[in-house]
């Protein structure tokens, strides 16, 4: 077997549930090529995207009511990957089948397990309700193929200290860097948190907030559901009214949600958004969030892609150069912590099943 | 000595007899580069594109009468590949040669032996005298460096059930997979025959037949010469005329020839020709059909290579997963037990000279 | 540690000077991606190209004065590598440094040591006084990224009978490969020398001597220092004027500069100049020099690339084939074993030290 960087035991996203129609729709997930369509009933299917046969694609062929038809020689699959048609042949090899994945949809995302399907519970879906478009709003997007291993996106977002030097000018300034911050932990998760009392805010958060003049306690508190899903809870308020006790009233709240799904070793999707539980109905206000996040290379999240695919370069060219840490990488190795055991433990599993 | 897909002992299709003049034109056949000229007398040499002293390609240099010097110091080499000149220097290493490969022009194309010279017979050449323009006329083509080992070919042709999915609405139909078919061999040839009879046509033999609203019975009667060259003898006739008893007088038919030749262990040069017996001096007809089969994508071979390209990334991604076999593969086993002796023959030859 | 072809304790050319100003200019040499800048006070400084803390290129992030700060998380280094800043952190961990790597400017190139710093002597800078504008005129320039190991080019410029096939038509012809050469070394160097008598002027001098129906005494010196910078001290004279015996009064008299500095193990950069001593101030000479040697895949040089990328792809196609010697490969044979004692000195000394 050969040892990932991922655990394959967890849900991961795969697309946005607006994505995925009466269409095949090829996904590369863990490194396996997997192929994504909706029923007629509605329920999303996952199969293994290589035909039993002789391997070709099934995202080649077509779909015949809920079945998928190869497009070489005419096999067809259902969605639980049974084969239920082999040309010219009367008698079906029962052990025709190709794998099939359990999927969830929830809070617009559908979701893969790509491990032990007996393992599969939906109640460990990481919770994203901010995406169910009741008390929050937002669109988010992806940036499929980005050309970097996963965990370099975990590090990326359970260190936001890069804000000063990435996104400097944006979200970013020195006030970051010289807060405390805080890194507590439960089995699975990993939260991080940082407050910065009685600063002068950032331009990205003055103009939401739209009070000039003020000071403000800024905060960050982001939650690491290992392996890879996270949510931040960001926002600033004036300070002296109490936020850091609980009382947000007078200031600005949004959350950044961020779903890294492995594709390869080196290449990874990333489902982001950002979403605000303010001036919901400001449309402008919505599109000019998105296009501040990704925006043809110029928005935060452009820069970070940048800077996540320039360190993976680096990482190829330098294979045996260990990485050192800082202090502020103590939400960083919580995270790497988590992720390790989660893959630990599956080896042992995997190793006890095999006896 | 590193195991390979294909054998070396057996002729190659290299080039059309018009695509070789007195150029210098290099080719990658089996792994190797190879340079092909013609002669001032008309006969054509193949060497090892690679000068004996420092590599370079020699199809960099040029022609001097029958021989090739070489671009970078002026080393000459005759068509028996012996260097018989080198710069500042009256004598001459006898050692100093480049591999000279046996070629025979039969049938308009140029094959070449790329294994022991001393084995090579130009009798074991496949008979595609549907080429020399007597009985039968078609121009043909050529797919270089199609991006799928040379055996994905020989699979797709030694089953035309794919026909029915990769080839619908042209050639293909349901009557093809549901026909029952027949496999012969002998030591070195392989044939699948399959009748449909008092089936409607389809399409682009409906046309061809130019009889609207008859039955027909349809014959596919396919021989592969192993290692990868093939003829496949294909028509229609009025059904109830006698046709499977040889009487085809009240049908059309025509030929498929195919060479394939394996370039490296993941591309092959495809050679084809699609010919007739009937309507032969209809040049708007030949023109037609050779579209038929590749046209910029359009064509039934252009629906074959983007299959099989697709079969081979696949098959990159997937590298320990088996082919499973169904009951139309009987033709392909008997082709891949076949070039697998050739194979393993080589092997034992060559252990044996070694010792 | 991995086996190279080129040795390390050596002063390569990294850059021309007028290259590197006050920004961060990345180079890979040897194998490893290196950040050059220059410091207010002029002096170059030369870093390992890779953050210490998480891999980033240093290259990606900007100058603070003379340091240089990470474009992710904002550390920063000092010109001798060392770390003088994390972001929310008092102490510095004192291993906290990235490789600085010894620099001299001299004769208009910044040459750098990648081995051993302890090591580094500028007294074994090569000789390339004809750059410092003061008896010799010429621009020259770089090839960055030539895809051939850097000993091909080496091989190249020390058997200048490949004038007469790659370069036949300005400064090629027979002569070159009839005539007699000397190859005398020292230590540290080989010379190759090779007088050709009487002969007529190809077109390249016959143009530069402007003496139109003389015949000539072409002079090819070409020293290499190694493991790869060459020296080329070229010219013509009137035959019967004493040339061979020093006076050069009745000619003309170039002399080429190469300094090929591995990129990586197929790749190199290759920086050349091409000076004369004579016609100064003729700055329109200077250029169509310049342009005769590079020009678009036209010039003199262009030939040459086109001939080592060609071979670098041969080698690549034939791991296990041996490099056959003429005569004409003394020079060439001479420098090899040069490097080969130099590499096989640094990996005695590393031994060493490592016991």
């Amino acid at each position: 077997m050969t040892a990932h960087s991922f655990p394959l035991n967890t849900w991961y996203a795969a697309a946005w549930t607006h994505e995925v129609g009466a269409k095949l729709t090829p996904r590369k997930i863990c490194g396996t090529s997997i192929v994504l369509y909706r029923q007629q009933g509605g329920t999303v299917a996952a199969l293994e995207d290589a035909c039993w046969h002789r391997l070709l694609p099934l995202s080649l062929g077509f779909l015949r009511g809920d079945e998928v038809v190869c497009g070489y020689h005419g096999l067809v699959f259902n969605p639980e990957g049974r084969c239920t048609f082999m040309p010219a042949q009367k008698t079906i090899n029962p052990s025709a089948c190709v794998r099939a994945y359990p999927v969830v949809e929830r809070h617009r995302l559908i979701w893969i397990w790509p491990g032990d399907p007996a393992l599969a519970d939906p109640a460990t879906i990481p919770d994203f309700h901010h995406n169910d478009g009741t008390d929050w709003v937002g669109t988010g997007g992806t940036r499929y193929g980005l050309k970097c291993n996963y965990r370099l996106v975990v590090d990326n977002l359970m260190d936001l200290t890069h804000e000063s030097y990435v996104h400097a000018g944006s979200i970013g300034d020195d006030n970051i860097t010289a807060a405390p911050f805080d890194v507590t932990h439960t089995d699975r998760t990993v939260t991080l948190t940082r407050w910065m009392i009685g600063i002068e805010p950032p331009p990205f958060w003055k103009k939401l907030l739209g009070k000039p003049g003020v000071h403000v306690d800024r905060w960050q508190i982001v939650t690491l559901q290992a392996p890879s899903t996270i949510v931040g809870d960001v926002g600033v308020a004036v300070t002296g009214t109490g936020a850091p006790d609980g009382d947000r009233s007078q200031g600005v709240n949004g959350a950044f949600l961020a779903a890294i799904t492995p594709e390869t070793e080196t290449s990874c999707h990333y489902f982001w958004n950002f979403v605000r539980n303010f001036d919901k109905e400001n449309e402008e206000l919505s599109q000019a969030l998105n296009k501040g996040h990704v925006n043809d290379g110029k928005g935060v999240y452009d820069q970070d892609f940048f800077v996540l695919e320039a360190q993976q370069r680096a990482i190829d060219e330098h294979p045996r150069m260990p990485f050192y840490n800082l202090n502020i990488d103590a939400g960083v190795l919580w995270a790497h912590r988590m992720i390790d055991q989660m893959i630990a433990r599956e080896a042992t599993t995997t190793s006890a099943a095999a006896e």
